[in-house]
């Protein structure tokens, strides 16, 4: 069991790609809290695919909401939105049936559900799911926004193209509002083409390439979260984990922490206009669990989308048989740019839940 | 709240630091699991101070049993372990009070408990703290021993010294209880005096240095976690961030899929004898949140040691002016290799749980 | 927040009376587990209003199946099964806003909400989200009744009609079902026209009563449950008191203990056929928290339906004043009728969880 | 699994009657809020066995703090309590080993926990486990009666006896104290020498007495609360459940709502100083699993002492023969006495959950 995450909001997924529909329900929103569908959908815009870096299945992804919401404000009550699947084209994924996509849950999800699980378009596995998770987070987003928070990410990396991690400087609240209105948003602008060009170059190849995305929130409160067990790590960890395709996740400076002595790594206090602060932020805004009141600054890597066109030695596990794929269908040769705001909800729903135990909301 | 982990073992830790005592609750062990308390102090040895790479302050760590256990084996009813504190030199901290110790939780732990917290020894974000932990690990382990569960680390990196990353040559029972054996677990025998060179390097100079573990699980079954909330690793990350000093998690590849292309990255499924396996595994042994069979493969980075004996800027809370700070006391100058069992237990109690959970265990 | 039940399996409720649809996620039920909506429909029109007895409220409680049934099964994966409001006259009651309905929920919600609930129809706090807990206990009853477990309830008291108790020779399957397909369940037939008038009587005095229903759970293994927090009667209680309107939960000989010593009460241990059975069985099943393997036997008490005709003296929240409100609208002159399906429908819910936890399913 | 009770602030208990010791982790206690070992000591007696009423075994049940308080004020971290089992007489148990004694967990606790279960004075399902939570609950109540709250239990029936219930005008805080310090207590003093002779008389004939215990919460704020899983009916069945021997819980008027109609049930509401209130309080102070302000008034119904003296069918299950018993051991013959005041410190522990999680504490 795994769609319940949250402790003072809870949020419940469910849905198979190519199943009747997709949602989730959202429990503990504080009452009166404004709903501003707009809004939602300028972020769940982000993530839909469309453009020639994505995939070409359009999903409309209208959200209906089925409860919770009066008058464009949450009733306090559980919230559910559900998406219809309409645009599927199974036949798709029938071809390649027995076939285990490499890289892919098909064989993992096949001895988890002991034969029983949906494998059109990978059922309950694929990132379509994370679409209603998208309108958790935005509805989410606002509430925190009332409150002085923003959120914003840049990718770090696609393949062989890197750009420089967050300054503390780059945190103002436009250049976050800018970022989050970039498709391929970055700090170093020339960098830009040269992302765009990875990627085409994946998809020209009949491959994929993987990337690194680095979010930052600003805003937040000193003193949320709490040490072990429901660290403000282990709580964005374990939500940025749920996304497909991510396999890391680290916080401040990260795996280069390793390199650095702690004369270099620890960030001094200081002064300043009364409020203490750290004169730089190695340990991204995080110090025993717990949140400074500088930037919480992350970074999560995302694996090379694990559908390519190329062919790829598996097993057929009908037949118990070596065998040879290629998947068809339609893929996003790098998903790391539809992930950026996939990430930021998820941040969003973490964030909402330690804001609230904290009683900040 | 914070101190509860898990859902079908559940572990629920208390202590601080210089308090009278500190421990763990175990609920959710299977009546009948034989507990050879020789074995658990086998491994919380590996955790303890004592030599010239660690800390000065000797802690007994003799766990006493208060409850759960009967002739050797558990009752299935809450496990109670408590540790006592007595070597404790609580003034080396009460000097300091009000000076805020750079990367440490002192600013953080004050803004959350609001100023009744133990400030002695770090109270209850004392690394300390992991020794229960360590216990809980060590007795799951035995459990996970005996279904074929191996598991073993190697120190990736410490500061500029650098090894490979583990191949699945390394991965047989007789290597991993090797490296469980050594002080300094390396792979390539030639690093361990480098290794210690620069622990010491890093004392000499009232330095610290920080590092990277690798850990390896082997002998898991295929079929276990989920996806989203409770995947694989998202349950190993949340735990891995409760260790203090914990920046960053990663999964098989980790941060090097991001130079990656699918057709690199992606693991061909294969047969051997008759049973469905990968020819790499760069995935770590997880899919779609669920164990493939595979090694389930791991880093983590761990931050310098906050405490150095240089002199740090820092802000005096009490008086609210800006300060200087010599953090004197018993410190490891390098956190790494007490960490290497501390990881490998909060991976046996994830572990336990998602077995329990997919009844096999 | 509260719409989530459960630990092994988990359900997360949503909805209000004239919002677009009520609903539940059902996460944990074993893929593979047989759904027969045809079964379902029949437990649900158990609950259905209809009949002189009922309110005259048509509902269609045609459930949708969004996600995880597949091809008649389960897959594993989260089950969201919603239900569309369709026949709802919320005019009835915005003619009363502002005056608070004695013994409804509308002066707590108004608190507890803030004021941001929907009060058409009772909102969140109608008996019609109940439905979706029908459901979602229909389907698990199936899996229940796979293992040999049976249900059946008959009611023990409305106003001042009273029956006898279960005796153990009632609760033979067959009997059980009967009880299921009976309008007004009773094991002496003769009360059932008795207990029809004492409803008439109230439905023609513009007032309404209470009653007690007393349920059955057979062939349930003994060592299921524990002792403490999550004890049987802990598990079964918590999911009872979510249906509005009850009041009291008791098992066995339940409030009758107080009369009792303990040579009348105490249940003799005996062999029959090599099996650990007790003589009798006024404990209800349960010692110590955990089944004995004897049946579960429990009384639920249901106040009398909250809405009367008759007029009532109030407050009107609006403007703080002292009012007289009639409540019109379509009301069922006794709750108890409808609520047997529904607890039934709880302690499967209960019971899947308890059976799951204990590796029974 | 079953130890952990609440989700703001959680409590842990472990321990076994006759192993080292037994204890409980509190979690999510507000930071600074004062502790008085004192009072705690005042509740706890309340509890302990002594005078001709109760068992002669003599239980210091002095508690030992091992973390989380400092200074008389909780540290908001995890506060531990044990206390030590000393006075054991494990072979008043060893005797009998095999003969399941009837109406007690023996043979329950025997399948559930495999056999590997501690058996010596009823070991993890003793009620000497309930003073752990007696130090938990009467830890909460000081920092509930700062805000207030008040909490008075009388005997409403032992066997025979019976006494009226709670009217509005005994809930005074004066009432609520007097009854607090009363060994019987009881609103008529007339019933007090007649309760005596009972229990008495259960005692000299060998046998046991059941009863029933009526508690009310004054001071409590409307809006605490939820509906459906969390409803406060809910929150306070599941943990007064988890006391051994409780077999019924109801609210209000409880069982007597089935005698009633709505014209005679229902709480009107009026106006007094400006604040909502009820005329009557049928419904025990919630509406909809939501408090209305109204007090708080429950019924727990208590099972006659499962030990008694006199010889008793049973199953010597590890010959799986039939065969006698009898109890010896020291025993309450009415436990009725000792539980009041564990139901009123679950009733605080389930209140300041509750009051938390409405952001009240």
């Amino acid at each position: 069991m795994s769609n319940i995450y949250g402790k003072n909001v809870r949020v419940s997924i469910f849905g198979e790609s190519h199943g009747a529909g997709i949602g989730i329900v959202i429990d503990g929103v504080k009452p009166g809290t404004p709903v501003d569908m707009d809004r939602i959908a300028v972020q769940m815009a982000r993530r839909a695919p469309g453009g020639s870096l994505a995939t070409a299945r359009r999903e409309a992804d209208q959200v209906e909401i089925l409860s919770g919401i009066l008058n464009g404000k949450a009733e306090g009550t559980p919230i559910c939105g559900i998406i219809r699947n309409t645009d599927t084209r199974s036949s798709d994924y029938l071809k390649t049936a027995g076939l285990l996509r490499p890289s892919h849950a098909d064989y993992t999800g096949h001895i988890r559900y002991k034969g029983f699980e949906d494998i059109r378009g990978g059922g309950h596995f694929s990132a379509r799911i994370t679409a209603p998770l998208m309108f958790a987070g935005a509805l989410l987003r606002q509430a925190l926004e009332a409150e002085g928070i923003r959120l914003g990410s840049h990718i770090l990396q696609i393949h062989q193209v890197k750009e420089r991690s967050f300054s503390q400087g780059d945190l103002t609240e436009q250049n976050l509002a800018n970022l989050g209105a970039m498709r391929l948003p970055v700090l170093e602008t020339a960098k830009e083409p040269l992302l765009q060009q990875e990627i085409e170059k994946a998809r020209a190849a009949g491959d994929s390439v993987g990337g690194i995305v680095e979010t930052a929130i600003t805003g937040l409160p000193a003193g949320i979260g709490d040490p072990f067990f429901d660290s403000m790590e282990s709580r964005l960890s374990q939500i940025l984990f749920s996304v497909p395709a991510v396999k890391g996740v680290s916080f401040g400076s990260g795996f280069a922490f390793a390199d650095m002595t702690g004369s270099e790594a620890n960030d001094p206090f200081r002064l300043e206009n009364g409020r203490i602060v750290t004169e730089t932020n190695h340990n991204g805004g995080i110090l025993g669990g717990i949140t400074t009141g500088m930037p919480v600054v992350f970074q999560t890597v995302l694996k090379p989308t694990a559908s390519i066109s190329r062919p790829q030695r598996t097993v057929d596990i009908a037949r118990m048989e070596e065998a040879e794929i290629t998947v068809s269908g339609r893929h996003d040769p790098c998903i790391v740019v539809r992930a950026v705001p996939v990430l930021e909800a998820c941040a969003c729903i973490a964030v909402y839940d330690a804001m609230k135990e904290a009683q900040c909301l």
